[in-house]
């Protein structure tokens, strides 16, 4: 069944020890499309300027995506400049142009309304839940969000997340969230919030679901995926969206909604991560097959699995 | 099969979140042979001063294990104090004494000459070397070491390391010794230093385990295994010795060397680690039944596995 994607579209300028590249596609909103794209229909919500051409929305058209819903205002698309030097986990930001992302009010297409899926990116908590509420027939709502938003915005979030089934943050934000260094313990102080289930992201080490008692009728245990050792890691951007894309594309593919389900889709979460990291921005993700994807879904099945 | 374990006993100070203790029984070896003791026969070498009492000796023989290569020497015995704040993956060392440590010679009981199995704790890479040499009959060979060996005595550590099957060390260390941040580039530039298979300790993100091509007869894919999520890790002081007295003890006692038992071995490695940090210094090891090893096993297997 489809996801609406709601998030940004950006144009990024990154440098690693592997190289650089400049104004490459990329955003929230472009990675999570793309990794989802390989497992069911996306149509995406997002917002760009005058600079956004034809061939960058190709991109997503190609897989298939639906991009009725990305609004083209006046002005330049949100552009984001980082590198990441030693520490693949974490990105020196150089500058951030908000641009018209700056006053982004996400809109939806009717014809989007009748999906069961919905992704809510990292945007301000409020929009998130305005998206929420407007698309009331969902199933299954995932979240993302940042330090930002949980410094800044903590009133507005914590409502926002009685609205969200699935948050997908990753260790740092986890423990920021919930004011308490313990994982563990944090994961239910932020499941108390409100979310079913929480994925913490962790990077070179994997991920891991945290179940609120009796959520989806199953038990409280925790999940983890473990993460493909990758001798050269060229660009981690977008490896967190890349991973909502493939947890919740994989979601949406299955007719149930179970641990079973949920646990398989940690792993092809951890697979979309794994290759978005291989090239720089979008483009490893353009241009993948099922048959790769389920190819390294046994790797990383095999990874970690005892007879 | 017995093994035979060579590394310090120390009395550790140690303060973390959780509280302090003063003096409590610890050391490399100590931890190894309790956390072994569980799944085979553990034989200690290791140097004490006068202030090791029979009742510190009692906790090791407790669990059966052989102290007659405990050498009792005049002076103390070597004392660690250190703090952990929040960052309990990390410790703050306040002293190190090392009293009769320092001048420590592993003196081999001949009783011990028959043992398959050898671990060589965190000394000095000359005295690792000299224990390997003599006892030319083992089967398998562990090893430890850390930062302070790999910067200071290079060269005496990659002659050490030729004659270790597996080395067990932390992602800091293997990064260190091979110079190089991609974990996976650097795992192979360490087993191209001899080791069979490298064991990479990652903390709460669990432990990966690579193996050199064609080592144990079997691929070069590496195997992961998950770490418990602890709500309140107490102290984490001897993790990464009980982690190898699971992984070793384990190995130990099976039939046969292949990877399925390296990929069991592993997870008693990290369930051995989780139980040792949930009480300050060893006092979760000692009173430890294999049923309750075994549970923690099937909870550590279903962590991650899918059907």
């Amino acid at each position: 069944m489809s996801i609406v994607a709601v998030g940004s579209v950006a144009f990024d300028s990154i440098a690693t020890p592997s190289g650089r590249v400049e104004n490459v596609l990329g955003g929230s909103a472009t990675f999570f499309a793309l990794a989802a794209s390989y497992f069911t229909d996306v149509r995406v919500v997002a917002v760009v300027g005058d600079d956004f051409t034809a061939a960058n929305e190709n991109v997503l058209k190609k897989r298939g995506v639906d991009t009725r819903g990305i609004e083209r205002a006046q002005g330049k698309t949100f552009r984001w400049g980082g590198q990441y030097t030693d520490n693949l986990n974490e990105a020196k930001t150089d500058f951030t142009e908000l641009n018209v992302f700056e006053k982004f009010q996400p809109r939806i297409p009717a014809a989007y309304m009748d999906s069961k899926f919905l992704f809510l990116g990292n945007i301000h908590p409020n929009l998130q839940a305005a998206v929420r509420l407007e698309m009331d027939g969902v199933r299954m709502t995932g979240g993302d969000t940042m330090n930002y938003w949980i410094q800044r915005t903590r009133q507005e979030l914590i409502e926002t997340l009685k609205l969200v089934n699935v948050l997908l943050i990753n260790d740092k934000e986890t423990r920021t969230l919930a004011g308490d260094n313990s994982l563990p313990r944090a994961a239910r102080k932020v499941l108390a919030l409100g979310p079913q289930a929480l994925v913490v992201k962790q990077g070179e080490y994997g991920a891991t679901i945290f179940f609120r008692e009796g959520a989806f009728g199953i038990g409280s245990h925790p999940f983890t995926a473990p993460a493909l050792p990758i001798e050269e890691v060229k660009d981690p951007t977008g490896a967190g969206d890349s991973f909502a894309g493939g947890f919740m594309g994989y979601i949406a593919s299955q007719e149930e909604l179970n641990r079973e389900v949920l646990k398989r889709a940690l792993f092809y979460g951890g697979v979309m991560g794994s290759f978005a990291v291989e090239q720089f921005g979008t483009e490893r993700l353009q241009s993948l097959t099922r048959a790769e994807i389920d190819a390294r879904f046994q790797v990383f099945r095999e990874l970690t699995h005892l007879e």
